[in-house]
């Protein structure tokens, strides 16, 4: 007998389990006796993108169903199985920087960002991978190709390191640092800054690297003269999308460049840097978060191959997945700027560049048209100050271009309103909190990247809080 | 002029570059307007399965052309644009743990492996995801229904935790313990061990975690009593595949089970363990290395909160294309075993077994194979010492089967054989040498996981060794 009686009881068992969604096994085929291996599961995904939930929801190949029955996962502030219903009073989420503004954008473009992988697609850890830069010869030459394209960074030349996203990258070049010198080191930003620099400091740093404050404050202090330290530039910077030079210099500072936001959608290009150090994500280009893909470039190939050995004692590569998917939104992303050179129209509507495949010009309109909806309901109002930005000549489009930054900075200017926080929450709106950059509570940051419904569903709650 | 001069520059440089092979662009779609926009890229993707490598190699969807041609990715040792030919003299890579023996499996399984993701899917950092388990809901489904199936592991009632491969699981673990102690703890793990735990307490632990070396001798010494420790038990045991009981015990003793190859192909299933901590990787479930995917089962909800406060901070979240891929052949696994009850019987050629989307089978019937031969030619030298096992009661296949083991454990008996990895490596064969492993040189491991034809190059280098 296979299978023991505790087996035939399981067995029992899991038939009364709802399976979930997935595409059909159907009958087990192999290439050889099916050429047509691939074709059920791209039906599955087609007719599961071919449900209606309203605009406002999706059911994916992994949706779970509920009571057995298939329905929608629906955004926020929607609901019922069809995610035709919205939620009475919902809070406005505007806090995360998930940039979920773009499935609008591939849900127009979802022939050329579809990927589909066959089950024996790089199952090594190591075979396709170049240890030198943990990823793929394909998706290297997509990302320098991307660079070259968009002109914010020379790529030529340097080492090119892939990692989970930029957070284990960025954690990465902290312990390289500071065991290439065995020297004890201070991580410092300008505040306002991005807060998971000093919470993977305060958490892995050790007596190896500390988080040694807002960067201005630090290299004010003459008992810091001399002292090894890493400094943060986010450039354009999270949370106020100002632009900044390093605080520290000399030969004791690493000056560490984190470009996430710095792209045509989100920032003007206005020049092509070449730093010693710098960092970059997926997420913020496509906007595919969740993907988990970031890189580095590297002048001193030392450095870079201390960072890899980091990475990959860390956690032995990069999911060849997530690699598969980057390469194939890369060149979704690259294929219609290179291939069509005519002049595209500036002030069309968002959806028109959507259509057109045209990332870069899909976000500048999105995000121009937010931040000017968000400063012109804010200047009704001296209780708020909202951060305002110039315009800037960006070489990547060719010319002068209105703001269109990821999130607006927004500060609170009543004596009883320090929590500024706690106002927008209490009036139904949810922000990151001033405290979470190193500055007070009474700066707030909006994202700007969230879904068109987002934005709806806020705005009464602000038009209220601003006549307030 | 939308481009600038050097734009146009860089659009004429682009044309000389050659695109990788991904699928072709072709008109850009949305869902609306083709409501069959996976199927351009499902025929690419048989398109390039279709490529005749001479079962020696594979063309993929990111196979990057070689001088504007499609040629094959080829396996080890062949060579040539359809991997006809052999490479002389070439070198047995018999050394690491690299699950490539499943790739025949999973090409006589393309179908129910098949992976079609939309560009849309899960772009989000945070929907779809648990943020108590880092995973979907789908995957979570998965890998409970699987431990259920196996019965290798109680995971009703834990906290489950998937992440990026089980590396930064193992060190997420660490600093968690010694964060929720507040303590400086102790890694030890019995001779031989898994190199990784070493590795990683060196680079990362700091003064809160550092390696205390062999379990057994830190156990016998009584400066150690009442000192905080964790003792990672590989079981079965990477390298040598012995099962045993954790050296450690008392409440200073923290024991992680790491189950990597406690899974039915490698290992007879003898009980369903129920620990504190239990660690599992896909890696050797499906034979996905490459895709990084690890899980933690966890009976203390705060410790559980803070490995995924550790996990969280390193890397903000496990790739959604992975956890998408992990869901599909999981089920992929399970749904055979679940829905076909009747007994199969043992003995037949491992690809019948693939043909029948039988895994276990599969793997088991490779591996058993593999062994004997080993063992047959060691048996033929006194030079060679083979760790043999015994058969065991497999509660999964419900009888008594002949081991498995992911890898064969040898030792250099004569005198001079002090560098038995080096003894190997000059006769043409490339192993893991005892010394990683915290043992001597005069040990190496084979691995049993890679593909057919690694054995066979490394057949005659074997025979003419043992003969010597």
């Amino acid at each position: 007998m296979l299978f023991s009686v505790v087996m035939w009881n399981f067995l029992q068992w899991i038939d009364s389990v709802k399976q979930s969604s997935l595409q059909p096994a159907g009958q087990l085929s192999g290439t050889e006796t099916n050429p047509r291996w691939a074709h059920a599961a791209a039906e599955a995904a087609e007719e599961f993108a071919a449900y209606d939930c309203s605009g406002h929801g999706s059911v994916l190949l992994d949706t779970v169903p509920t009571n057995g029955e298939i329905v929608c996962e629906c955004h926020a502030c929607f609901t019922g199985p069809s995610c035709a219903e919205s939620v009475p009073d919902c809070l406005a989420q505007i806090d995360s920087g998930d940039p979920v503004m773009y499935e609008y954008y591939w849900k127009q473009n979802a022939e050329a960002g579809t990927l589909v992988t066959p089950p024996w697609y790089r199952m090594s850890y190591r075979e396709g991978m170049n240890m030198g830069t943990g990823c793929t010869l394909a998706l290297e030459k997509q990302i320098r190709t991307l660079h070259k394209m968009v002109g914010n960074a020379a790529a030529d030349g340097k080492i090119l390191l892939v990692s989970s996203g930029s957070s284990p990258l960025l954690l990465s070049i902290m312990q390289a640092l500071s065991y290439q010198k065995q020297a004890s080191y201070s991580a410092v930003a300008a505040a306002p800054f991005y807060e998971l620099y000093r919470r993977q400091t305060d958490y892995f740093g050790d007596n190896r690297f500390a988080w040694g404050g807002d960067a201005k404050l630090f290299a004010q202090d003459p008992g810091n003269a001399g002292k090894d330290a890493m400094e943060f530039v986010t450039y354009p910077n999270n949370p106020d999308f100002r632009t900044r030079q390093p605080t520290l210099n000399g030969s004791h500072a690493h000056i560490i460049y984190d470009f996430a936001y710095y792209w045509p959608h989100m920032s003007a290009i206005t020049r092509e840097f070449d730093e010693d150090i710098m960092t970059f994500t997926l997420s913020k280009v496509t906007g595919h978060a969740g993907t988990r893909i970031g890189w580095g470039l590297f002048k001193d190939p030392s450095l870079a191959a201390l960072v890899q050995m980091m990475l990959v004692t860390n956690s032995l590569g990069v999911s060849h997945d997530a690699q598969a998917r980057a390469t194939q939104l890369l060149r979704a992303v690259t294929s219609t700027y290179l291939k069509d050179n005519g002049p595209v129209p500036f002030a069309l509507p968002a959806a028109q560049y959507a259509k057109e495949g045209r990332i870069f010009h899909y976000g500048r309109a999105v995000l121009e048209r937010r931040y000017k909806w968000l400063e012109q309901i804010f200047a009704a109002s001296d209780r708020f100050s909202f951060l305002k930005h110039d315009p800037e000549y960006c070489a990547f489009f060719g010319q002068t271009l209105e703001p269109s930054p990821a999130y607006a900075w927004v500060y609170c200017n009543r004596k009883e309103d320090e929590d500024c926080y706690n106002l927008f929450l209490n009036a139904g709106i949810s922000l990151y909190r001033g405290s979470a950059y190193g500055v007070t509570d009474r700066h707030v940051r909006f994202s700007l990247l969230k879904r068109d419904s987002d934005y709806e569903v806020m705005e009464k709650y602000l038009l209220k809080l601003v006549a307030a």
